[in-house]
Formats: structure tokens, C-alpha cells, sequence
């Protein structure tokens, strides 16, 4: 971290990128480090490229630039575990490159890597950076409002493992430095007319079996609530956790292939996923159908699995 | 505190009372407070008492016991504003009586009070109490995940204003002591099919104005649904923060009335409310119908503010 800091003395120009499709987090990381260093350094000059995301756009506007401002600046890459994901592509032109990630490394991009997969989110580790070097940083309300939000979308408001009580803390200095914890959960929670058509169609269509609950995504209804297929899959959470159906999945249709995400909060389903065609987690799947008439067999596989697990307990 | 602290040494019998229809905050609170007297004063009796509530009750059971308990018993009332709002009536019976509560004083029943408005929730009150006087009390895991899901429930997972850099510090204290954030979820997040039937209801019921969304309760809906009149009333949310619509509202159908629920995150509504016989808050009020047929003049009303709001932004 000492060395991430100099570099970042050392440089005029500082280039921020993050991922492809950017997510609360990416943005978080990458608007938190640029005002904690505009604020620190009002000389630099810091710019945030790469994707957008209209979801997240409240936390700041992506930076437009040519290839020479890349001439003699620094790039630093936030929350992408691998090169091919990055976000634009140019974070090569720059004179150094520097990685801060808390995803498990995939290849090892970077003169110089911050990587520590204990942290639940790169906003994190951008905050952490801020207080362990407090005495020489600044950090502005702006900074701190998109470090807030990349620490709450990536831990699901501070419920998944990996949240710790320095996660907290870091949250309380954020939250000292003026951050609007209301303000922010309404920008997260707006949704779309379509999505919230499209969660009526799953409350209202959804498949009971013995201690299994699924959802169908046909293609037709996708064209019908005029979603992404990435929308609707997202919609699996919608399912979970209802009292008596510890598996449940979401089964979307894809030409010439059905994908299955399957997920539990008993049973552990990666076994089945692999004899169809897929893997995953203990609690967290994801599994193939070559067509619907396999379904039945599918169905009746869970139910085998739930009733021996319930058996068991 | 400290004297709140001494009058919990000075008894040998201390029973825990907490309010009617009994929320994650209060059973936090009063499991929380009853973890850290027996785990710090072992050979303390040490009861729970009142109404049960089956969403919370992962954390703990509530205690039986006879009116003779009480006889030169401390009673401590938490989170309870009011007294004929505890439960169970007998706190009374108890040789002196402590309330602590972070709800605006309504009346000052006890001999001794600690109540701190600034306070998000109650089991954070309790926690504090602990951390304050962490060298001379005790606090184990259960304790712990108690006054975890108090403090949770009560401020919407860190959501809601009132949550300071100390509530997150406090987290953090829980969360050191062996807290499982995601067990704690799963069990707040367990639902019952009906009300996911009736989410599927809402999201596909719904009824789009200028600016304005609103559902539709009707009596034979409740009860198709076999749901109470407050489950079906806390649908409310579910149509909040959609894009483009800024107020929206819930419309229940009692015997002889119709009331609304009526929420904004933009224009101010409480005015609008108070002509049809309601009030509240800014962006949280209530109101009435006499029938059906007055509710299209409601929605050309909303919508006017809404079209009065937009042209003044």
C-alpha cells in the first residue's frame, strides 16, 4: 500500500479503470480513489473511464479521453480480477499499471498489485487505503457517498460472509464524513416499470414441488416484459427463502439450451449440477437442460435430494 | 446507566419485559439483556416474558412464569414507549421497575428511566450498555446474535437514518463475537407462500397514473390471499421507487371505509391527506375514502401535485 502511494505521488496523470459491465462496487472503487486523490492532490490530474452503468451513474460520470492523455500516466485497475475484463482496453498505454482487486486472481496483470481477497468489496479496500493513510488523504463527501455505495451493493447491504467488523468500521467513517444512508438506498432501489412487471409474472407463476420451487423464462416471456436475459435470471433471489422450499431455481430458455441456476438453503446441490452438465457452489449452482421434456426427471431429482437431506436432519 | 447497572447487581430475580406484538428490536433487546446478566452474574434468575412473535423466535423462547416471581423482583422494560403497550401487564408486580426505550417519551412509567431518542434501535442501546461496561460484563454468541438482529430489523439493514458511526461500531463488536450475518438473514428473509402469492398479486395488479402507482386491496383479495389486514397492508413498499413514479399507495378496503397508504419520494403529500381525512408526514401519510367511487377524484388530485411538483423542480 506504501508503494501504491508513492506511484501515485509520482504521477501527474492518473487514468482509473475498472471492469466491464461495472457494477455498484467498480464505480464505488474507481470515483472513491479518483476523489481521495483530487482532494489529496488538486494538481493531478485524475480521470475515471470505461463502461457505464446507469443504475449506479448517480455516484459519478465516466471521463472522456484520448490515447495521448495516456502518455507518462499512471493506470490503476479496481475490482477486475482479470485483464481481458478491464474496461477500456487502453489501461495498457499507460507508463505504469497498477492492480487493486479482492477477487481470487485469475492472471496477474500490473508492475504492482494490491490484491486481498478477504475484503467483501473494492470499496473497501479504497477506504481501508484512506484511513491507514488518513494523515496525508483527504476524502470529500462525494468520495465518500460512492465508497458507501460500493461497500453496500457488493455485501448486500452488510449481510454476506466476508462482512467484518472492519467492514463496519469503515462504514462508520464513511457515514462520519456526511454519507446519506437514505439517499443512497433510493438511488439503489429504483427500478424499472418493466422489471417490476416482470417480478409479477414470477410471483405469479412459479412451480411448486416437494420442498422445490422454480420459475420458468421462456423466451417468449422475456420478449414479453422486454428484459435482458441477464434481468431475467437476476430474478432468482425473488424465490428464495420461502418457509417449506429450501431449493429453488430459476430455469431460463436459451436457443438451443436451458440454463438452470439452482440455489438451496439446505441441501447441497453441486453433486446434481454436475450430472446436468454444470457445478458450482454447496448452496449455489448452475446446470443445464437440453430441452424441456427433460424437465419432469430434473424435478423429481431435487425432490429425491430434499427428501433424503430432510431424512437425514 | 451506572445506576441502572447497579440495580441489576442488587437483585437476584430480574424479569424482562418487553411491547405487544413483540418486533426483531424488542426481542433483541430483551434476549440480548438477559444474555448479558447471566453471562455475567451466573447465579442471577433471569426471565423473559411477554407475547411471542414467530418471525423473531430463532432468538430465543420466552419464559413462563407465576406471579410470586415477581416478589422482590427488578422488572426492565425495553423499547416500550407507553405502559399499556408492555407485555405482560405484571411488570407491575415487580418491587421497582427500569425503562429503556429510544422511542419519544409518551409517559414516564418506572422508577428508573434511560431513554435515548438518538438511538436507532434498542438493541443498540443494549449493546452500548454492554461495550460501556465491557470490563465488568460478559457477553456470548447468543447474546450477540439477539441484539444483531435488533439492530438490523429496526433500522432496514443500516438504511435508515439514525444510523451512526456507533451503530456500526457496535456491529462490528457483534459481529467480532462470532455474529453469522447471513444465518440471521435467512432467517429474517423466511416468508410464507401466501405472502408471496400476494406479492404476485400486487406486482401484477397494480394500476399506473400520471406520475402516481397504486394497488388495489380489496376485501375478497385479503381473503383469496388468507392474509391479515396488516400483511396485506405491508405490501405498501413493494411498489415504492419505481422510475417516473414518485408517489405511490396502497388502498385497503375495511367495512365501511377505504384507507390509504399514501408515500412520496418527491412531492410533499400530507397536505393532499389531511383533505381526505388523513395526515402525517412529508412523504408518509394516511387517508380515507368513504368509497370506490371518490377515488378517481384522488388520483386527478395526485397527479395535479405531481404535475405542480415536476414543473416546480
Amino acid at each position: 500500500m506504501q508503494r501504491i502511494l508513492n506511484k501515485i505521488k509520482q504521477y501527474d496523470t492518473i487514468i482509473i479503470h475498472g471492469h466491464k459491465r461495472p457494477d455498484g462496487d467498480c464505480y464505488g472503487a474507481q470515483f472513491g480513489l479518483k476523489n481521495i486523490i483530487t482532494s489529496s492532490f488538486p494538481t493531478k490530474k485524475v480521470y475515471v473511464v470505461g463502461e457505464t452503468s446507469e443504475f449506479v451513474d448517480f455516484i459519478g460520470k465516466m471521463d472522456v479521453i484520448t490515447d495521448d492523455t495516456y502518455q507518462g500516466a499512471l493506470s490503476i485497475v479496481v475490482d477486475t480480477a482479470v485483464s481481458d475484463r478491464i474496461s477500456d482496453p487502453r489501461y495498457a498505454l499507460g507508463q505504469e499499471i497498477i492492480k487493486i482487486d479482492h477477487h481470487i486472481p485469475i492472471d496477474n496483470y500490473g508492475d504492482l498489485r494490491w490484491v486481498d481477497t478477504t475484503f467483501p468489496s473494492c470499496a473497501q479496500m479504497i477506504t481501508y487505503f484512506y484511513y491507514k493513510f488518513r494523515k496525508e488523504l483527504k476524502l470529500t463527501l462525494e468520495g465518500a457517498n460512492a465508497l458507501y455505495t460500493g461497500i453496500v451493493t457488493d455485501t448486500g447491504r452488510f449481510r454476506f460472509r466476508g462482512v467484518s467488523k472492519l467492514t463496519h468500521q469503515l462504514a462508520g467513517l464513511l457515514i462520519e464524513k456526511g454519507v446519506d444512508v437514505e439517499y443512497i438506498d433510493g438511488e439503489l432501489s429504483q427500478e424499472s416499470l418493466e422489471m417490476i412487471a416482470l417480478k409479477g409474472y414470477v410471483y405469479s407463476n412459479f412451480v411448486t414441488a416437494d420442498g422445490f420451487v422454480y420459475i420458468k423464462m421462456t423466451r417468449d416471456v422475456i420478449e414479453k416484459y422486454n428484459v435482458t436475459d441477464e434481468q431475467a435470471a437476476s430474478m432468482v433471489g425473488l424465490i428464495g427463502g420461502i418457509a417449506g422450499y429450501p431449493v429453488w431455481a430459476l430455469i431460463i430458455e436459451y436457443p438451443g439450451e436451458i440454463r438452470i441456476r439452482l440455489r438451496s438453503s439446505g441441501p447441497t446441490i453441486d453433486k446434481l449440477a454436475n450430472k446436468y452438465g454444470g457445478g458450482g457452489h454447496a448452496k449455489a449452482s448452475g446446470c443445464k437442460l437440453n430441452n424441456w421434456e427433460e424437465l419432469p426427471q430434473f424435478v423429481s431429482d431435487i425432490e429425491q435430494l430434499i427428501k433424503v437431506y430432510k431424512e437425514e436432519a
